[in-house]
């Protein structure tokens, strides 16, 4: 499945820690950056994610804000 | 300012397509990812983002969703 | 790819209105309910989408609000 | 009230799961398809949801994407 | 209709500015805080927005990150 | 740090409430207009809100709906 959301970014799942409806996955990319989810833990199971899974974290352009110092 | 999104990462403007209400900016991120991020012309002029800037893609967790093969 | 999304759903493309930096694309579902989408003009092109081809829309849960009368 | 969010989608909640903060609930659109929401426990309370319930789905066209095979 | 959304701010539309397929709407609340807001044209045709026309402005919680100095 | 998010309403911490993951956290602003943010615990404890705290209240212009009667 190919997705409309320009942000495809590969990396390893860090750490899940799981709440009653959703779950935060902290997702490393390489160079050590880290990209924090919230998904629902439904999904979290759906997926089978687990510590050292490659994943990919997807997010829309919509989604991206900028700053600047 | 310290803002609660979770995900905050620092790169260089790469790239900036103008519609007539939005603009596309192209991220590059250390090691050569790239995020992608539409937000309004205003919020370009008001940030004077221009190729080469350093800048801030900052991110929702919950604007994150995961994916696996 | 298996994505996080809690909603995958099906449908054909009935309409795309492309502006300069964004694209309208109304999907049709089986049954006649519409669903409508802004994407990149990029995605567009990325994913070749064309009237009259199956596509998924793809919602977060997060994203859905609900309302009652 | 008419909202500014293109997709409505009429259908009954088939399900809720409620967590501390947040509550997951299923809607069962006509056709047999669903839509899944995650919104806070008090909205839930506000709107007075139960399984059975008519209500709407709502969801702003900038939240969809789109996928193809 | 009554919607699951937490933030519903009553103001008057203050500007409109068209894109090709977005418009940008600024509406002032009491007070003179000012909330802009991205939606379809198609939304502002269909909900006759015009300047000085009362407006409700509707944000989901999630999509609200708080910041501090 | 400037974002370009269009949206940056000042207030104050009215409420907190935890949750697993997420906490929503009631921002009062001037005039008594009240915005409800769901961001992860996480974050509050970053932040280090308080009630009564200083706070802005973040909104990327997209993911502001309107609606009239």
């Amino acid at each position: 499945m190919k997705i409309s959301a320009r942000n495809v970014l590969k990396g390893k799942v860090k750490r899940i820690v799981h709440g009653s409806v959703n779950s935060e996955v902290v997702v490393e990319l390489p160079g050590g950056m880290e990209i924090t989810s919230i998904i629902t833990k439904n999904s979290v199971e759906n997926l089978d994610l687990k510590e050292g899974h490659e994943v990919y974290a997807v997010i829309k352009a919509t989604s991206v804000m900028l700053a600047s110092d």
